[in-house]
């Protein structure tokens, strides 16, 4: 219709085209978090992906603002950020209405999250992320609940605690010790800086960098590791009794680790991130923290918070990995009806209609296929459930049922198929 | 912690925060939408809404991408557009996988579209919504079933027939009777315009700017009209033909309106809007049509195609307009376990992880407040069940259930709990 060049068929670099197979394994996942959380009081919350630029330019990492975000100026001169994370938004909207919430609030969110990150890398420029927060509660107890819940999760997705480690430190015993040691604010934030970049270097590298960190021959790490100062000591045996406590509820696989810092500046408490133990995939899966002054920014007193964002790649390779994702998902509909002639559409459509009514999701052919051809469509389309309908099946109320998967067939009452069909769902 | 001025709470401009009890409602109807199309046979496919912004530059309408788009270039210097809507990227999707599709394809998504509105219109910059396509066929028969669906969707909702009409015209109608008079394939395209602007302006001005489409003092819409032209009553008769088959299976509110054109220049057959009947709200609600030609954009022979894009906003609204939107979506947790006291919170959340268990959504109270301050909170926070649970509760089995909204109680074994409230749900 047009002389010019066909266009491309390529989605924009770094994004994904999620066809009904792919987004029906990522509504899988969804709903396994929805459940999740809503079972535990966890409210769902959204915002647009678009936001103003200055939420970002105060508290998020340095690297991501400089170089990782996508803003771009509107036709109205506003400066846009299409969101790299959840939490700033979430902030802002608890700070919004902070005398109408209840608190504490706990709230979810599956929002889309955006980074420039480069081409070569080879990583996503947009994924989802889980963000489960809980605001306004100021001890451990809300610690407690936010791992209580990473743990849930996995075990939802059938994860046992062997496969994965939950590893926690705190930003406030590593403050303790820095300050022991007598290091400047930036000197901290350095360090913590080099401790997030510890996996990626090799171990000489980190043994240079960190020595400019030591006093009297100590760095921070050495000090915490040492005992020997009272109150690096008592933030240490907070962290302690915390993990104790998961232990006598039956979560062996939480545990102490003063390297793990997090990349975000706004983190003020304790930090944490998830491991897989598989020896091929050791790496971090996702993570969080208590950020008690971020919601603050937005002008009030503070209002204590913890929370943490699971990424949806990083997670579904692990299902992958411990061959926890389920064969069968494919997003088809249930139930195929074939016409053995064009003139029994109309009422196999009826037929599907009935089905429908019982919650079978059902399609009927439209084409003048023969019924072998048929058969062979639904295959392809991955439909468990076949069956003819026409004047012979119309008049005695019996149909046979081919249960495609299985490659065998049953004799089946129409008005039972759909129990028969949804039982099975 | 800074110095800075507080951080504003406002989102950006022109687009919404979905507080819980808000995304509950959107859930709410998400929900049936899924359902609906679900039921069909349909399949959810999904996008990112970044795209290569040479994707809007030919078939949408211009207005559309010279004035609304949101467009960038991103630091890879590679120019983006956000996406202003789904069919675009639809057709994208279909023909990178034409070879491997199972056709006809039946698939639906929920995006969120942006556009660029001027902010005094009061528009909404950000929002979603639902389109459903059929690509593959390319008879009447799939005309037919996507308004099926529109109507099947619409009284999903609750809506009787006499809430809304669909009114549907022909591009191929249209052009016929164009050709007829001998207009350019531009005055098509403007004469298109000036129908998709005629309920925006006085009769008058219409009047006045249709007098340049008169050949011999008749123009398209009274050449329709005048039925005087065998090859344009030819087409006009196959519309009546559809019409006349959903009159037959009881759907009376589809009507024949020759001035529906929409706004996009890529439908080629069937065009459609629904209309809210209600005289307050007279306006159109949503609409679709077929466009045969998109594909082939991308390469390849044409493949048919027909959908439609259904939005939040005039959706809620019209559910708002005729009371269809139940009172008790809040998103709000089941039920809300009190603690007489601080000691008795550990067995409380034993008692939480029972009725998780058994699928009913709890909250704990972890706070220090009185068992009546509970209460008000669980008001407050619109949970509809309240029980406190103490050692009594633990010991006897039993607990005192309030039915919150009914300001009324009973007396109930905790093994019955969660199904007496499920059974509510």
């Amino acid at each position: 219709m047009t002389d010019r060049e066909p266009l491309s068929t390529e989605p924009y670099k770094g994004v994904r085209d999620f066809y009904p197979e792919d987004w029906a394994k990522m509504n899988y996942a969804f709903d396994i978090m929805r459940t999740v959380l809503r079972r535990r009081g966890f409210e769902e919350y959204a915002a647009s992906p678009l936001e103003r630029a200055e939420l970002y330019e105060s508290k998020t990492s340095e690297e991501i603002v400089n170089e990782q975000t996508y803003s771009f100026i509107d036709r109205g001169d506003r400066k846009v950020t299409i969101r790299p994370e959840m939490t700033p938004t979430l902030a802002r909207m608890v700070a919004a209405k902070r005398r109408e919430l209840v608190f504490p609030v706990r709230w979810f969110s599956i929002p889309n999250v955006f980074r420039y990150e480069r081409p070569q890398r080879g990583r996503l420029r947009e994924h989802y992320q889980l963000n489960a927060d809980i605001l306004g509660i100021a001890d451990a107890k809300a610690d407690g609940e936010i791992i209580v819940i990473v743990s849930d999760l996995l075990r939802a997705f059938g994860a046992q605690d062997a496969d994965f480690s939950i590893r926690i430190n705190s930003r406030t015993l590593l403050s303790a010790a820095a300050q022991a040691l007598g290091l400047s604010v930036d000197e901290v934030t350095a360090y913590s800086a080099l401790l997030d970049r510890k996996n990626k270097m090799s171990g000489a590298d980190f043994e240079t960098e960190r020595s400019a960190f030591r006093r009297s021959g100590t760095d921070p790490l050495e000090l915490i590791e040492a005992g020997t100062n009272a109150e690096v000591d008592a933030e240490l045996k907070k962290l302690e009794a915390l993990i104790e406590a998961f232990r006598s509820h039956g979560m062996t696989n939480v545990v102490f680790d003063p390297t793990i810092v997090r990349g975000f500046l706004y983190y003020t408490g304790i930090v944490f991130e998830v491991f897989d133990t598989d020896p091929g995939n050791n790496r971090s899966l996702f993570g969080g923290g208590r950020y008690d002054n971020l919601v603050a920014l937005f002008g009030g007193e503070p209002i204590p918070a913890v929370g943490f964002g699971m990424g949806d790649v990083t997670l579904i390779d692990f299902l992958t990995t411990h061959n926890l994702l389920p064969a069968n998902i494919t997003g088809a509909p249930d139930l195929f009806i074939g016409t053995p002639s064009e003139a029994d559409i109309a009422q196999a459509q009826g037929c599907a209609e009935l089905m429908r009514s019982r919650d079978v999701n059902t399609l009927v052919n439209v084409s003048g296929k023969s019924l072998g051809d048929q058969i062979k469509e639904a295959v392809r389309r991955k439909i468990p459930y076949f069956i003819a309908y026409g004047a012979q099946e119309a008049e005695s109320g019996m149909v046979t049922l081919k249960i495609l998967n299985d490659s065998r067939e049953e004799s089946i009452s129409l008005d039972s198929l759909a129990a028969f069909i949804t039982k099975d769902k």
